[in-house]
């Protein structure tokens, strides 16, 4: 297979790793753990992973005995996000380490490979192909959640089958709640089978007091902030075009804020501000054009604007409307029989509340009809299809061309539209992921050899040198509480979404009105570096530094 | 002003040079030479430029003696290229080495700032700020063409003024063009003020036998390439979507070929070829479906398409589409007063030849009303925002689903869509636009104090390393013959295509059905790296390395 020479380079880096976990391991527990909400309710729902002790690896002096020999099966869920790779080579090594016997499986296709039975074994050429790349296409990665008791029931066959004593669960919030379950129904069911998770997300919504970070966020925040520095030289030397730029992350605006403060854009929109503000889709349409204004004054007709993809859900009078066109069209047969875009259009507008009906007729046609024709399975709009881009440079080009009658603007508004996601999500890991998710490897293969289940790997200290990091594992009914979904009280990892209170959004609002100013203040990244001066390549997020500061 | 950390690293590169310009310098002059076509009208046009030698530079023994200082004023035209930042920066270096009292001055916004006498002395403090930095913004760029008498008497006005010397442009094939006619033009009126020029544009259609390849090609198209390979690691992860990506680059597939030798997509348009075989866009379009179908037969329902900007112009159906509309449109006042898209649609449909009809009703209804309704200011069709990349996609589908009613796909055509252009264009040049540029500058300097004017400044060689590249001067003439532009016959500098013969197109060719199959061999190039192993660093384009072969 061809490879580029980076491609190359990379397979030969040896990532850093906490001090701890470089010779032989011991365990330190703390006391008993609560969960972070509902403490009898999960109590009720976890009787064997509930109240687990915080664990932190630390050096031993006296290694452990070789082990009788582990089989591990891993499994990538959900969406991709660099450095998945590397927790399975950091897996590897650290089994291979304690025991040569040791193996490692991976199921196929994520969470459903386990209960399908797809796997193959994790043999050292092939994790060799893997180490410091990205992508999940080792084994590849899936959407199925392992929520049902056949599902589970079907997992201790195929792990019987093996002779899999543990299952590491890559994944997000909602994967890793499900890894607890899962831990949980095995322990009750006293089948040997251990299971602990590690956090994965480029959303950087997978966070609390025991997790500074998902891994995957550093890498795709830095390939999108690249992007944004790069738009932002070019509209600074064309003097052009205002920029209208979507950035990924289904719902918490982490990834937007992450890039705003690597390169400080004229204006970053953040979700969680407009719905604590309750805020209308016309106020922020507002605050755009009044900056676009304020620059066009003094000759600068140009700028970027980063968007989150959230937005939409996060507008209250939007997400009102939106659950009213939900209950509208489901299973509407009338609707769907109607001809025409306009009959359809007068349909709905009948429909809807009052408030409701002045919104829909106040957005773009296209959009509006985006809101209700593009459906998932379950009848709901498909939030991440809409353009929130472009809705807004229409809008704000609409609201320009008010001001402009009324005196308040002279300008030109041409504009440009992005939407990065994809670009971010399987690129080589920066040496941070590089280095975390390895650690995150290790650190799991040390759980699993003593026995532990329900846990999540975490590793800790990120803004201090590698060597410092400290790794151990956490409870994961501690990080959870009961939330309704889709009806029903669950217990759940919380989400964490962007605090206003906390130094990264700090720090945005009180630099916005000096970014967004005729004097642009523009930083420009450039490409993740993986070789050069340390500053350049060993930085974590601008987030977790001012976090930890 | 804030800077990231690559941005401070990057202030002290030094750039790598031809050895031949370390220390003192001396020319060499070639035979006389010929335009490459239409040598008896290029020769009547250019009295004074034309015939001249062309010059290479060479190391000297003995120094020349310090010359009278020379005020020279720089341009920057047209699109931003990585790199431009970099030649400024080489001239400034050579002028002040060769004597302190030199000065550098910069037009403003463009040749305009020539015209209109808008300038700024380039000092060594702003010179420092911009090193190896990538934009136009130390002087902004323009596209006002210098075309005009009037034009170039006020240019000798603020030159004059000024006591400016010289002027350098850095511009593509037709702002070079322009430079030799203000050459030919200040010799015959016999001012002392010399013209040179440099060869810029990420389009890579500026080249020849003299010129290897324009600078700002480089580092476009490595950044392209990282944003391919990282969304085909994606596509061969999620095994999920056909994303269609639609590359910049305005009339060749240079940018487009490129992408695909480094990182080798399933599929790749190339606008020249497409022209040479008069294939129509639904030959196009079932190409496509072909290897989508392919691929889907083996499981395979993802894959990546690249599209080159320009390729709608090369379809000769579209472009003969297109003319018609222009011809139809041009102030065509009914059609403006017409109400309704529809009514306009049937209006068009009874204008055009039954051919062009035919074509116009095959388009989506989306992309036929935008050929009818986003002109310019002289009444054409902006090609370059139509979103091929969504038309290929909507013809696909549609292609496909016949195809599966006919039993010949079974398959799903999930897609994402991309267009990348703004992201390259002011990149932190790569080690090799740095180092190109920084030496054409310091090569155009030379050029000044030996008293040439109507040359462009070359350097060549550039698939050795730096010390041995070749730097001198080529007689612009020399690369000019007559072309109808606007109606009327003008000298100009040929266009570069992609050569079907040429060996970057012929890799593509030998090895696209092999990228197509079931078994991809997706590279993935990675971000731009400025430091580490020198294969990683300092590696030309693959197409130079293939024509140099």
């Amino acid at each position: 297979m061809k490879k580029s020479p980076l491609q190359i380079a990379r397979q030969s880096y040896q990532p850093k790793m906490p001090a701890a976990l470089l010779g032989q391991v011991v365990l330190r527990e703390g006391q008993a753990t609560q969960s972070v909400a509902d403490q009898e309710e999960i109590k009720a729902l976890f009787p064997n992973t509930y109240g687990m002790p915080v664990i932190t690896l630390d050096a031993a002096i006296n290694g452990r005995p070789n082990t009788t020999p582990v089989n591990v099966g891993v499994i990538l869920s959900g969406g991709q996000a660099p450095g998945g790779h590397n927790v399975i080579c950091g897996l590897f090594d650290g089994l291979k380490k304690i025991n040569p016997k040791n193996k490692l499986y991976g199921f196929l296709g994520g969470p459903s490979g386990l209960v399908e039975g797809r796997y193959q074994e994790l043999t050292a050429d092939i994790i060799d192909e893997y180490r410091n790349t990205g992508g999940f296409d080792i084994i590849g990665s899936g959407r199925t959640k392992l929520e049902e008791e056949w599902q589970f029931d079907k997992g201790i066959e195929v792990c019987k089958q093996l002779g899999v004593n543990a299952i590491v669960i890559i994944g997000g919030d909602d994967s890793n709640t499900n890894a607890c379950v899962l831990a949980e129904y095995y322990l009750q069911k006293n089948t040997g089978i251990q299971v602990i998770g590690c956090p994965k997300t480029i959303d950087g919504d997978l966070k609390n007091e025991m997790i500074e970070t998902s891994f995957g966020f550093d890498t795709a925040c830095k390939v999108y902030s690249e992007l944004v520095g790069n738009i932002q030289r070019d509209a600074n030397s064309a003097k052009k075009y205002w920029h209208f730029i979507r950035l990924m992350g289904r719902s918490a605006s982490h990834i937007a804020l992450e890039c705003a403060l690597q390169s400080q854009p004229n204006i970053c929109i953040i979700s969680e501000e407009v719905e604590a503000n309750n805020m209308t889709l016309q106020d922020i349409v507002n605050q755009i054009a009044e900056v676009v204004a304020a620059r066009a004054a003094a000759g600068q007709n140009f700028g970027t604007v980063l968007i989150p993809e959230g937005l939409i859900e996060f507008i209250p009078a939007m997400r009102r409307l939106i659950q009213e066109l939900n209950d509208l069209l489901a299973d509407n047969e009338e609707f769907v029989a109607m001809e025409g875009d306009d009959a359809k259009r007068e349909y709905i507008k009948t429909m809807l509340t009052p408030m409701s009906c002045e919104l829909y007729r106040s957005l773009p046609k296209a959009i509006a009809k985006q809101l209700t024709m593009d459906r998932d399975p379950h009848g709901n709009v498909q939030v991440s299809l809409i353009e929130t881009e472009k809705l807004l440079i229409e809008m704000v080009g609409k609201k320009l061309a008010q001001m402009k009658g009324a005196g308040t603007y002279v300008g030109k508004f041409a504009t440009q539209h992005h939407f990065f996601g994809y670009e971010g999500r399987c690129a080589i890991p920066s040496n941070f992921d590089a280095d975390y998710c390895y650690s995150l490897g290790q650190t799991a293969t040390q759980l699993i050899v003593a026995g532990k289940s329900g846990y999540m790997a975490v590793v800790r200290n990120l803004t201090a040198p590698a060597a410092e990091w400290i790794a151990g594992g956490v409870p994961i009914t501690m990080m959870m509480n009961m939330e309704k979904r889709n009806g029903k009280m669950k217990p759940v990892i919380q989400k964490a979404l962007v605090d206003l209170n906390g130094k990264p959004f700090k720090y945005l609002a009180e630099h916005r009105k000096d970014w967004a100013s005729a004097n642009s203040k523009y930083v420009y990244p450039g490409p993740v570096q993986y070789y050069g001066p340390t500053e350049v390549c060993d930085q974590p997020t601008r987030t977790l530094l001012l976090e930890n500061a």
